[in-house]
Protein backbone atom coordinates (compact mmCIF):
# COMPACT_ATOMS: atom_id res chain seq x y z
CA UNK A 1 0.00 0.00 0.00
CA UNK A 2 1.49 3.44 -0.84
CA UNK A 3 1.19 6.19 1.98
CA UNK A 4 -1.78 8.97 1.20
CA UNK A 5 -0.89 12.23 0.81
CA UNK A 6 -1.61 14.82 3.54
CA UNK A 7 -3.03 18.09 1.89
CA UNK A 8 -3.73 21.55 4.22
CA UNK A 9 -5.82 24.49 3.46
CA UNK A 10 -4.60 28.26 5.10
CA UNK A 11 -5.90 31.15 4.64
CA UNK A 12 -7.77 34.02 6.51
CA UNK A 13 -11.47 33.31 8.31
CA UNK A 14 -14.20 33.15 5.76
CA UNK A 15 -11.66 32.84 2.60
CA UNK A 16 -13.10 29.66 1.87
CA UNK A 17 -10.80 27.10 3.28
CA UNK A 18 -13.84 24.75 4.72
CA UNK A 19 -16.20 24.59 1.43
CA UNK A 20 -12.69 24.07 -1.11
CA UNK A 21 -12.24 20.92 1.60
CA UNK A 22 -15.48 19.60 1.28
CA UNK A 23 -15.47 19.89 -2.71
CA UNK A 24 -11.90 18.59 -2.57
CA UNK A 25 -12.93 15.46 -0.60
CA UNK A 26 -15.75 14.94 -3.35
CA UNK A 27 -13.35 15.28 -6.56
CA UNK A 28 -10.64 13.16 -5.03
CA UNK A 29 -13.25 10.20 -3.97
CA UNK A 30 -14.45 10.55 -7.35
CA UNK A 31 -10.99 9.61 -8.58
CA UNK A 32 -11.43 6.41 -5.97
CA UNK A 33 -8.89 7.91 -2.97
CA UNK A 34 -10.44 7.32 0.06
CA UNK A 35 -10.15 10.66 1.80
CA UNK A 36 -10.53 11.98 5.26
CA UNK A 37 -11.29 15.34 6.18
CA UNK A 38 -10.26 16.82 9.33
CA UNK A 39 -9.13 20.03 10.61
CA UNK A 40 -7.37 22.22 13.24
CA UNK A 41 -7.49 22.94 15.88
CA UNK A 42 -8.74 19.55 16.58
CA UNK A 43 -9.28 16.16 14.51
CA UNK A 44 -8.57 14.02 17.49
CA UNK A 45 -10.37 12.85 20.92
CA UNK A 46 -7.45 14.68 23.00
CA UNK A 47 -6.93 18.07 20.43
CA UNK A 48 -10.63 18.45 20.42
CA UNK A 49 -10.54 18.69 24.10
CA UNK A 50 -7.40 21.23 23.48
CA UNK A 51 -9.58 23.03 21.04
CA UNK A 52 -12.19 23.78 23.45
CA UNK A 53 -10.21 25.22 25.99
CA UNK A 54 -8.54 27.94 22.81
CA UNK A 55 -11.67 28.98 21.75
CA UNK A 56 -13.69 29.51 24.73
CA UNK A 57 -13.47 31.95 27.35
CA UNK A 58 -11.84 35.54 27.52
CA UNK A 59 -9.69 37.34 24.13
CA UNK A 60 -7.00 37.29 27.14
CA UNK A 61 -7.03 33.61 28.85
CA UNK A 62 -4.17 32.39 27.30
CA UNK A 63 -0.65 34.70 27.01
CA UNK A 64 0.47 34.15 23.80
CA UNK A 65 3.31 31.57 24.85
CA UNK A 66 0.80 29.66 26.93
CA UNK A 67 -1.66 29.94 23.49
CA UNK A 68 1.46 28.29 21.00
CA UNK A 69 2.24 25.69 23.25
CA UNK A 70 -1.52 24.19 23.46
CA UNK A 71 -1.57 24.22 19.68
CA UNK A 72 1.54 22.51 19.77
CA UNK A 73 0.02 20.11 21.85
CA UNK A 74 -2.96 19.93 19.84
CA UNK A 75 -1.18 19.21 16.93
CA UNK A 76 1.23 16.42 18.25
CA UNK A 77 -2.32 14.20 19.23
CA UNK A 78 -3.96 14.93 15.74
CA UNK A 79 -1.14 13.76 13.70
CA UNK A 80 -0.43 10.73 16.44
CA UNK A 81 -4.31 9.68 16.07
CA UNK A 82 -5.78 10.88 12.91
CA UNK A 83 -3.36 11.91 10.14
CA UNK A 84 -0.48 9.35 10.56
CA UNK A 85 -2.26 6.02 10.98
CA UNK A 86 -4.77 7.44 8.00
CA UNK A 87 -1.79 7.83 5.86
CA UNK A 88 -0.18 4.55 6.88
CA UNK A 89 -3.38 2.98 5.38
CA UNK A 90 -3.14 4.74 2.07
CA UNK A 91 -5.98 7.77 2.90
CA UNK A 92 -5.60 11.04 1.78
CA UNK A 93 -5.57 13.82 4.46
CA UNK A 94 -7.30 16.92 4.01
CA UNK A 95 -6.78 19.62 6.86
CA UNK A 96 -8.63 22.77 7.66
CA UNK A 97 -5.53 24.87 8.61
CA UNK A 98 -2.49 22.97 10.04
CA UNK A 99 1.18 24.30 11.44
CA UNK A 100 1.03 27.65 9.22
CA UNK A 101 -1.77 28.82 10.48
CA UNK A 102 0.14 28.82 13.89
CA UNK A 103 3.26 30.18 11.94
CA UNK A 104 0.90 33.66 11.15
CA UNK A 105 -1.44 33.54 14.24
CA UNK A 106 1.47 33.03 17.34
CA UNK A 107 4.49 32.72 15.34
CA UNK A 108 4.37 37.14 14.87
CA UNK A 109 4.13 38.67 18.06
CA UNK A 110 5.88 37.64 21.19
CA UNK A 111 7.14 34.15 19.88
CA UNK A 112 9.40 34.05 16.99
CA UNK A 113 8.66 32.10 13.48
CA UNK A 114 12.01 30.03 14.99
CA UNK A 115 9.87 29.35 18.14
CA UNK A 116 6.38 28.24 16.50
CA UNK A 117 8.62 25.94 14.06
CA UNK A 118 10.78 24.73 17.76
CA UNK A 119 7.79 23.53 18.96
CA UNK A 120 6.57 21.69 15.97
CA UNK A 121 10.03 19.77 15.99
CA UNK A 122 9.86 19.36 19.62
CA UNK A 123 6.20 17.96 19.03
CA UNK A 124 5.47 16.63 16.06
CA UNK A 125 9.10 15.69 14.97
CA UNK A 126 8.83 18.38 11.98
CA UNK A 127 5.69 16.36 10.26
CA UNK A 128 5.31 18.74 7.07
CA UNK A 129 1.95 18.40 4.72
CA UNK A 130 2.77 17.07 1.24
CA UNK A 131 0.99 20.55 -0.46
CA UNK A 132 -0.52 23.54 1.66
CA UNK A 133 -2.50 26.12 -0.64
CA UNK A 134 -3.19 29.20 0.51
CA UNK A 135 -6.51 30.66 -0.13
CA UNK A 136 -5.88 34.14 -1.66
CA UNK A 137 -8.69 37.28 -1.87
CA UNK A 138 -8.28 40.79 -2.38
CA UNK A 139 -8.01 42.76 0.89
CA UNK A 140 -11.89 42.83 2.75
CA UNK A 141 -13.30 40.39 0.99
CA UNK A 142 -12.66 37.40 3.08
CA UNK A 143 -13.68 39.50 5.73
CA UNK A 144 -16.81 40.34 4.08
CA UNK A 145 -17.51 36.37 3.06
CA UNK A 146 -16.52 35.17 6.99
CA UNK A 147 -18.93 38.44 8.47
CA UNK A 148 -22.24 37.13 6.02
CA UNK A 149 -21.70 33.73 7.22
CA UNK A 150 -21.39 34.44 11.03
CA UNK A 151 -22.83 38.00 11.68
CA UNK A 152 -20.97 39.01 14.89
CA UNK A 153 -20.80 35.49 16.38
CA UNK A 154 -17.03 35.34 15.77
CA UNK A 155 -14.85 33.35 18.31
CA UNK A 156 -11.59 33.74 20.39
CA UNK A 157 -9.52 33.89 16.97
CA UNK A 158 -11.85 35.26 14.64
CA UNK A 159 -12.59 38.23 16.33
CA UNK A 160 -9.58 40.02 15.97
CA UNK A 161 -8.67 43.29 14.05
CA UNK A 162 -8.73 44.05 10.47
CA UNK A 163 -4.89 45.04 10.77
CA UNK A 164 -3.94 41.65 12.87
CA UNK A 165 -6.16 40.29 9.46
CA UNK A 166 -3.88 42.02 7.01
CA UNK A 167 -0.38 40.63 8.90
CA UNK A 168 -1.57 37.13 8.90
CA UNK A 169 -1.95 37.28 5.08
CA UNK A 170 1.73 38.64 4.58
CA UNK A 171 2.65 35.81 7.04
CA UNK A 172 0.99 33.38 4.98
CA UNK A 173 2.18 35.52 1.68
CA UNK A 174 6.29 35.11 3.25
CA UNK A 175 5.70 31.21 3.82
CA UNK A 176 4.61 30.51 -0.10
CA UNK A 177 7.31 32.56 -1.20
CA UNK A 178 9.82 30.41 1.10
CA UNK A 179 8.64 26.76 0.57
CA UNK A 180 7.25 27.05 -3.54
CA UNK A 181 7.16 23.50 -3.71
CA UNK A 182 4.88 22.61 -0.55
CA UNK A 183 2.72 25.73 -0.64
CA UNK A 184 0.70 27.01 -3.51
CA UNK A 185 -1.29 30.59 -3.49
CA UNK A 186 -4.71 29.99 -4.92
CA UNK A 187 -6.85 32.57 -5.96
CA UNK A 188 -9.76 31.84 -4.02
CA UNK A 189 -12.21 34.71 -5.51
CA UNK A 190 -15.13 33.65 -8.43
CA UNK A 191 -17.29 30.74 -8.31
CA UNK A 192 -16.57 28.05 -6.35
CA UNK A 193 -16.14 25.98 -8.82
CA UNK A 194 -13.88 27.53 -10.31
CA UNK A 195 -11.59 27.54 -7.12
CA UNK A 196 -11.67 23.72 -6.48
CA UNK A 197 -10.52 23.33 -10.32
CA UNK A 198 -7.75 25.82 -10.12
CA UNK A 199 -7.35 23.44 -6.53
CA UNK A 200 -7.06 20.26 -8.86
CA UNK A 201 -4.96 21.42 -11.40
CA UNK A 202 -2.33 22.33 -8.35
CA UNK A 203 -2.80 18.64 -6.91
CA UNK A 204 -2.17 17.19 -10.43
CA UNK A 205 1.51 15.99 -9.96
CA UNK A 206 0.46 14.34 -6.57
CA UNK A 207 -1.98 12.07 -7.84
CA UNK A 208 -1.68 8.53 -8.57
CA UNK B 1 8.67 46.56 48.40
CA UNK B 2 11.08 43.76 47.66
CA UNK B 3 10.18 41.40 45.16
CA UNK B 4 9.38 37.72 47.54
CA UNK B 5 11.10 34.57 47.19
CA UNK B 6 10.08 31.73 44.74
CA UNK B 7 10.87 28.55 46.54
CA UNK B 8 9.81 24.24 45.22
CA UNK B 9 9.01 21.49 46.75
CA UNK B 10 10.18 18.12 44.11
CA UNK B 11 10.56 14.50 44.92
CA UNK B 12 9.10 11.55 43.80
CA UNK B 13 5.17 10.62 44.86
CA UNK B 14 5.04 10.20 48.92
CA UNK B 15 8.49 11.94 49.62
CA UNK B 16 6.49 14.13 51.65
CA UNK B 17 6.27 17.66 49.58
CA UNK B 18 2.52 18.69 50.50
CA UNK B 19 3.06 17.76 54.03
CA UNK B 20 6.60 20.08 54.16
CA UNK B 21 4.65 22.65 51.96
CA UNK B 22 2.00 23.30 54.32
CA UNK B 23 4.68 23.26 57.37
CA UNK B 24 6.98 25.29 55.63
CA UNK B 25 4.16 28.19 54.78
CA UNK B 26 3.28 27.88 58.74
CA UNK B 27 6.54 28.33 59.79
CA UNK B 28 7.11 31.55 56.99
CA UNK B 29 3.81 33.24 57.93
CA UNK B 30 5.27 32.79 62.04
CA UNK B 31 7.83 35.06 60.33
CA UNK B 32 5.47 37.81 59.00
CA UNK B 33 5.84 36.96 55.26
CA UNK B 34 3.22 36.80 53.28
CA UNK B 35 3.02 33.08 51.78
CA UNK B 36 1.07 31.58 48.53
CA UNK B 37 0.88 27.87 48.37
CA UNK B 38 0.51 26.95 44.85
CA UNK B 39 1.21 23.18 42.95
CA UNK B 40 2.12 21.89 39.50
CA UNK B 41 0.09 20.50 37.31
CA UNK B 42 -1.68 23.77 38.24
CA UNK B 43 -1.67 26.59 40.32
CA UNK B 44 -4.35 28.84 37.87
CA UNK B 45 -7.48 28.57 36.29
CA UNK B 46 -6.08 28.11 33.09
CA UNK B 47 -3.19 25.26 34.39
CA UNK B 48 -6.02 23.78 36.56
CA UNK B 49 -8.21 23.23 33.46
CA UNK B 50 -4.97 21.10 31.60
CA UNK B 51 -4.07 19.57 34.83
CA UNK B 52 -7.35 17.96 34.27
CA UNK B 53 -6.56 17.11 30.76
CA UNK B 54 -3.28 15.72 32.05
CA UNK B 55 -4.38 13.65 35.42
CA UNK B 56 -7.84 11.76 33.62
CA UNK B 57 -8.35 9.14 31.23
CA UNK B 58 -6.10 6.32 30.20
CA UNK B 59 -2.25 6.24 30.59
CA UNK B 60 -1.75 6.44 27.16
CA UNK B 61 -4.39 9.43 26.56
CA UNK B 62 -1.14 11.69 25.68
CA UNK B 63 2.13 10.68 23.97
CA UNK B 64 5.04 12.00 25.44
CA UNK B 65 5.98 14.99 23.11
CA UNK B 66 1.87 16.36 23.85
CA UNK B 67 1.94 15.54 27.39
CA UNK B 68 5.36 18.00 28.02
CA UNK B 69 4.03 20.79 25.90
CA UNK B 70 0.36 20.66 28.02
CA UNK B 71 3.08 21.06 31.04
CA UNK B 72 4.58 23.89 29.85
CA UNK B 73 1.58 25.36 28.56
CA UNK B 74 0.16 24.86 31.84
CA UNK B 75 3.48 26.34 33.51
CA UNK B 76 3.65 29.12 31.34
CA UNK B 77 -0.34 30.24 32.56
CA UNK B 78 0.52 29.66 36.69
CA UNK B 79 3.90 31.81 36.43
CA UNK B 80 1.74 34.47 34.75
CA UNK B 81 -1.24 34.73 36.59
CA UNK B 82 -0.23 33.41 40.12
CA UNK B 83 3.48 33.39 40.33
CA UNK B 84 4.75 36.22 39.09
CA UNK B 85 2.40 38.76 40.41
CA UNK B 86 2.37 37.27 43.98
CA UNK B 87 6.10 37.64 43.72
CA UNK B 88 5.46 40.84 42.45
CA UNK B 89 3.98 42.23 46.11
CA UNK B 90 6.65 40.67 48.22
CA UNK B 91 4.82 37.40 48.78
CA UNK B 92 7.11 34.28 48.95
CA UNK B 93 5.56 31.43 46.93
CA UNK B 94 6.14 27.95 47.55
CA UNK B 95 5.16 25.30 44.75
CA UNK B 96 4.81 22.01 45.14
CA UNK B 97 6.48 20.74 41.87
CA UNK B 98 7.75 22.72 39.14
CA UNK B 99 10.04 22.52 35.81
CA UNK B 100 12.52 19.93 37.49
CA UNK B 101 9.16 17.72 38.10
CA UNK B 102 8.92 18.15 34.13
CA UNK B 103 12.75 17.55 33.16
CA UNK B 104 12.52 14.35 35.73
CA UNK B 105 9.07 12.87 34.30
CA UNK B 106 8.93 14.16 30.81
CA UNK B 107 12.87 14.92 30.10
CA UNK B 108 14.16 11.48 29.67
CA UNK B 109 12.01 9.65 27.00
CA UNK B 110 11.28 10.58 23.43
CA UNK B 111 12.58 14.19 24.95
CA UNK B 112 15.48 15.51 26.04
CA UNK B 113 16.25 17.23 29.29
CA UNK B 114 17.29 20.02 26.33
CA UNK B 115 14.07 20.08 25.23
CA UNK B 116 12.15 20.70 28.04
CA UNK B 117 14.28 23.68 28.96
CA UNK B 118 14.08 24.71 25.32
CA UNK B 119 10.28 24.50 26.33
CA UNK B 120 10.44 26.62 29.43
CA UNK B 121 12.31 29.32 27.55
CA UNK B 122 9.64 29.54 24.60
CA UNK B 123 6.50 29.32 27.49
CA UNK B 124 8.03 31.03 30.58
CA UNK B 125 11.24 32.88 29.30
CA UNK B 126 13.72 30.33 31.79
CA UNK B 127 11.56 31.68 35.09
CA UNK B 128 13.11 29.52 38.28
CA UNK B 129 13.23 29.53 41.43
CA UNK B 130 15.19 30.89 44.07
CA UNK B 131 15.59 27.72 45.71
CA UNK B 132 14.26 24.23 44.68
CA UNK B 133 14.18 21.50 47.60
CA UNK B 134 14.76 17.82 46.57
CA UNK B 135 13.30 15.73 49.03
CA UNK B 136 15.61 12.69 49.48
CA UNK B 137 14.18 9.08 50.76
CA UNK B 138 15.57 5.56 50.69
CA UNK B 139 14.72 3.30 48.13
CA UNK B 140 11.11 2.53 48.19
CA UNK B 141 10.41 4.58 51.38
CA UNK B 142 8.82 7.32 49.32
CA UNK B 143 6.89 4.53 47.44
CA UNK B 144 5.33 3.03 50.93
CA UNK B 145 4.22 6.22 52.23
CA UNK B 146 2.37 7.34 49.03
CA UNK B 147 0.82 3.28 48.95
CA UNK B 148 -0.57 4.06 53.06
CA UNK B 149 -1.94 7.49 51.94
CA UNK B 150 -3.76 6.27 48.77
CA UNK B 151 -3.89 2.54 48.43
CA UNK B 152 -4.72 1.90 44.62
CA UNK B 153 -6.04 5.21 43.98
CA UNK B 154 -2.97 6.50 42.23
CA UNK B 155 -3.92 8.99 38.88
CA UNK B 156 -1.90 8.59 35.17
CA UNK B 157 1.16 9.40 36.72
CA UNK B 158 1.11 8.11 40.10
CA UNK B 159 0.67 4.99 39.01
CA UNK B 160 3.76 4.07 36.91
CA UNK B 161 6.56 1.28 37.97
CA UNK B 162 9.02 1.14 40.10
CA UNK B 163 11.61 1.19 37.99
CA UNK B 164 10.89 4.74 36.55
CA UNK B 165 10.44 5.51 39.87
CA UNK B 166 14.54 5.39 40.31
CA UNK B 167 14.97 6.85 36.83
CA UNK B 168 13.37 9.94 38.27
CA UNK B 169 15.18 10.24 41.48
CA UNK B 170 18.33 9.79 39.83
CA UNK B 171 17.01 12.79 37.34
CA UNK B 172 16.49 14.65 40.98
CA UNK B 173 19.97 13.57 41.38
CA UNK B 174 21.37 14.89 38.62
CA UNK B 175 20.13 18.35 38.37
CA UNK B 176 20.67 19.14 42.33
CA UNK B 177 24.53 17.88 41.16
CA UNK B 178 24.18 20.51 38.24
CA UNK B 179 23.05 23.41 40.07
CA UNK B 180 24.51 23.50 44.08
CA UNK B 181 22.96 26.95 45.05
CA UNK B 182 19.53 27.00 43.53
CA UNK B 183 18.78 22.80 44.22
CA UNK B 184 19.15 21.69 47.67
CA UNK B 185 18.61 17.91 48.25
CA UNK B 186 17.28 17.59 51.76
CA UNK B 187 17.15 14.48 53.80
CA UNK B 188 13.33 13.49 54.24
CA UNK B 189 13.49 10.66 56.55
CA UNK B 190 12.52 10.75 60.15
CA UNK B 191 9.92 13.17 61.94
CA UNK B 192 7.82 15.86 59.96
CA UNK B 193 9.08 18.51 62.16
CA UNK B 194 13.11 17.49 61.93
CA UNK B 195 12.51 18.04 58.47
CA UNK B 196 11.11 20.85 58.43
CA UNK B 197 13.59 22.28 60.79
CA UNK B 198 16.38 20.91 57.57
CA UNK B 199 14.52 22.92 55.03
CA UNK B 200 14.32 26.24 57.37
CA UNK B 201 18.16 25.98 57.50
CA UNK B 202 18.58 25.33 54.20
CA UNK B 203 16.49 28.84 53.14
CA UNK B 204 18.55 30.64 55.89
CA UNK B 205 19.72 32.45 53.41
CA UNK B 206 17.10 34.11 51.87
CA UNK B 207 15.19 35.08 54.75
CA UNK B 208 15.16 39.29 55.39
N1 LIG C 1 -16.15 31.13 -4.01
C1 LIG C 1 -17.00 31.70 -3.13
N2 LIG C 1 -17.77 32.73 -3.46
C2 LIG C 1 -18.62 33.29 -2.59
N3 LIG C 1 -18.81 32.86 -1.33
C3 LIG C 1 -18.06 31.81 -0.93
C4 LIG C 1 -17.13 31.19 -1.80
N4 LIG C 1 -16.54 30.17 -1.10
C5 LIG C 1 -17.09 30.19 0.14
N5 LIG C 1 -18.01 31.17 0.24
C6 LIG C 1 -18.82 31.50 1.42
O1 LIG C 1 -18.01 32.34 2.23
C7 LIG C 1 -18.14 32.01 3.59
C8 LIG C 1 -16.76 31.61 4.13
O2 LIG C 1 -16.36 30.35 3.52
P1 LIG C 1 -15.71 29.21 4.43
O3 LIG C 1 -15.50 28.04 3.54
O4 LIG C 1 -16.53 29.02 5.65
O5 LIG C 1 -14.34 29.94 4.76
P2 LIG C 1 -13.23 29.57 5.84
O6 LIG C 1 -13.42 28.11 6.20
O7 LIG C 1 -11.92 29.83 5.15
O8 LIG C 1 -13.44 30.47 7.00
C9 LIG C 1 -19.16 30.88 3.67
O9 LIG C 1 -20.42 31.45 3.96
C10 LIG C 1 -19.12 30.28 2.27
O10 LIG C 1 -20.36 29.70 1.90
N1 LIG D 1 8.23 12.62 57.84
C1 LIG D 1 7.23 11.75 57.61
N2 LIG D 1 7.20 10.55 58.23
C2 LIG D 1 6.19 9.67 57.98
N3 LIG D 1 5.18 9.90 57.14
C3 LIG D 1 5.17 11.07 56.48
C4 LIG D 1 6.18 12.05 56.67
N4 LIG D 1 5.91 13.11 55.87
C5 LIG D 1 4.78 12.81 55.22
N5 LIG D 1 4.32 11.60 55.59
C6 LIG D 1 3.12 10.91 55.09
O1 LIG D 1 3.51 10.27 53.86
C7 LIG D 1 2.47 10.41 52.90
C8 LIG D 1 3.07 11.15 51.68
O2 LIG D 1 3.34 12.51 52.05
P1 LIG D 1 2.94 13.68 51.06
O3 LIG D 1 3.28 14.96 51.73
O4 LIG D 1 1.54 13.51 50.56
O5 LIG D 1 3.98 13.38 49.88
P2 LIG D 1 4.04 13.97 48.40
O6 LIG D 1 3.26 15.23 48.38
O7 LIG D 1 5.50 14.16 48.15
O8 LIG D 1 3.47 12.90 47.50
C9 LIG D 1 1.34 11.16 53.56
O9 LIG D 1 0.38 10.21 54.02
C10 LIG D 1 2.01 11.88 54.72
O10 LIG D 1 1.13 12.10 55.81
MG1 LIG E 1 -13.79 27.23 8.08
MG1 LIG F 1 1.60 15.76 47.21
Amino acid sequence: MTRGRFITLEGGEGAGKSTQLRALAIALRARGLEVVETREPGGSDGAEAIRSLLLTGAADRWNPRAEALLFAAARSDHIEKTIAPALERGAWVLSDRFLDSSRAYQGMGDLSDADILTLHRIGSDDFAPDRTFFLNLPNGEAERRAHARDGDAADRIGARDPAFHQTVADCFARIAAQEPDRVRRIDASGDRSHVTQRLMEALEDLLP
